[in-house]
């Protein structure tokens, strides 16, 4: 039933919509403002607020009616003055620095890692509950690192009003899309390797990437030469291993991530992870295929129906009318859509599993995930 | 050394250059005829020859300099009749029927595996070598299946100019292009499992589905609904499961070519294969993600190395420069790239590895393999 939602929403500007509107109109073109303006909220700060993944912070806190009771907008100096409409109120955009912080209750950086490790601990000191969307901090102990459906546990000890300053790291978006179907099955059955390979989206890398993949592919239809300033290749109409820097083992950051987060999210140190990263000419949702093997046995009606009631995941796995997640149906959806259930012919038993997950990266992948963050705060 | 030859032919329309131009004229631009007609060569016929593969058998007998004495060239009623110049010579398209093959020594087949299984039967009986690019043959027991560089041994009893006819399945293309760069390392480690991902373009659906990319990404660029006919969803800035069918055991039957045909072609029934394939908005090449698991210890260095040796291998593999394989820069070449070669971090000691793997569909993945199987029988 719920994949019947999915159905929706198929015009082609779907995929182009992306947060930076700045009006309080909601991306269902409905104007009814469901104001989370209010007296006894918290105050907010939104770090990089100009950026793909900060607008879409504004979109989620109003799409789920967060409470509030301010929000200063921040940026780098190139964006301070600006002005910025957001639920029917004007704001001036700030420029970040270290007084941004006072009388601020939750933080929500996505300015990249530098100034999160700048001003990330600045805010904590000033009581400041911060939800960080870089790398800066993920991995560091003591940080907790969530995803709210999987292990909101590890940040159970963070309250807001405690009148002591944290710091929480959101996860990596690859690493939040692969484990919200991955973790219901192995809460059944203990994932004890996972194959993953990564069809990752534009937005990964920023609006400007979105943007220089819209352009590119204008000028390749026009027969010209593409334009390559985000990237050192061409991206319209091909696909290239993700642009995170390689590491002495041969992995790249961002495959890395999923394996480290991986462990750290589950809190098993022993599970065992490989990761693929392919960047493909796709707008603003991922897709990724997940080989799992099991300690225990799952067969893949069951493991359907776990993820059917899982929350946060829809379930699209229509053979018949070969219907299965795709980016296009995810983008701008809340829920990390999952199908390609089967069980894997290359183990034996009813020890492994194939799945393909979908998710839009910008919103599960980064600011949800993060508002939601927030949400177990308060 | 190998891989400098892949920084050429980066413009834009390279990866739109597809088989059709139905001249003589080959894609560097050069006039110089390399004539294959020669008195003493075997008769050809191509079926399917205004098909996307039949296309580009043209290019690749005039490529390589194929010897031949004449050529028939057949397709459906809808063609006949049509004119067609190759290598400076004008042919009429004639309708493909039973009486196509009297005196003819070797037939070409790209006409679907309908068309295979009426017609290649006929072709065989009246002592022609058929070799099929459609799945019509492949897993039947005493065709053989080959890739020239991996099992050339398998036909080593059918020669040209023994009278008798015979038929061999060329390969599908992702089994192509993972086993050219999987079977040297199999051949020194042997591969007990692998895990396929794969990223394929549109020329697999045939030259209308690379028209239909291109027209639905020109009409969602214009913010158009996309115009759906190949595909029964947005393919532009989309990917999706592949369009094969799903089988019972929710498998397609893209993936299940990928599990059987490898077994067929090692001639290794035990070989653990699982595969996803997803269709990527890329024209004529396509890549793979693969996961290797080894009997034997096989460490990244010796597995470069004997990648670096293959025949019709180039390893690309840049890690500092972050220059790995991509679809654009293998479409029209013939060899196979592999990169992202390291040391699979999810398998203890040195049993795993994990490759990136990209190679024309058009061309390694069908018409060329067909070619270099029709070699072999010369």
């Amino acid at each position: 039933m719920q994949a019947a939602a999915y159905h929706n929403h198929r015009t082609s500007s779907t995929f182009l919509a992306r947060g930076g509107r700045n009006s309080s109109k909601n991306r269902s073109g409905n104007f009814t403002v469901r104001m989370g303006l209010k007296e006894d909220g918290p105050s907010l700060a939104v770090v990089g607020v100009t950026g793909a993944v900060g607008q879409e912070f504004l979109h989620v806190l109003s799409d789920r009616d967060f409470p509030y009771r301010s929000i200063r907008m921040l940026a780098s100096k190139r964006s301070a003055g600006n002005h910025l409409t957001f639920e029917d109120k004007e704001y001036i955009i700030e420029e970040l620095n270290e007084d941004s912080f006072g009388g601020i209750d939750i933080a929500l950086f996505s300015a990249g890692g530098s100034i999160s490790k700048k001003f990330g601990p600045v805010a904590v000191s000033q009581g400041c509950i911060v939800i960080d969307n870089s790398s800066a901090f993920r991995m560091e102990e003591g940080v907790p690192l969530i995803i709210p459906e999987v292990n909101p546990q590890a940040m159970d000890h963070i309250k807001l009003g405690s009148g002591k300053g944290a710091l929480i790291a959101n996860p990596n978006c690859s690493t939040i899309i692969c484990l919200m179907a991955a973790t219901p099955l192995h809460r059944h059955a203990k994932v004890i390797r996972m194959v993953v390979s990564t069809y990752q989206a534009a937005s990964g890398a920023g609006a400007a990437a979105m943007e220089e993949l819209e352009l590119q592919t204008r000028e390749v239809l026009e027969g010209k030469e593409p334009t390559c300033k985000i990237f050192k290749q061409q991206y319209a109409f091909n696909l290239f291993s993700h642009n995170a820097p390689v590491l002495s083992n041969g992995y790249n950051e961002e495959e890395m991530k999923l394996v480290k987060e991986t462990r750290k999210i589950w809190n098993d140190m022993n599970v065992k992870v490989t990761a693929t990263c392919i960047r493909v000419p796709v707008m603003r949702a991922h897709a990724e295929s997940v080989n799992l093997q099991f300690e225990k046995p799952l067969d893949e009606d069951s493991a359907r129906e776990i993820l059917r009631s899982a929350a946060g995941v829809v379930v699209i796995d229509e053979r018949d009318s070969n219907h299965f997640p795709t980016p296009l149906e995810v983008s701008n959806k809340d829920d990390v859509a999952v199908g390609r259930i089967r069980q894997d012919v290359s183990q034996d038993g009813y020890y492994g599993l194939d799945i393909f997950v979908c998710g839009d990266q910008i919103r599960k992948g980064a600011a949800l995930n993060a508002i939601q963050i927030a949400e177990l705060a308060l």
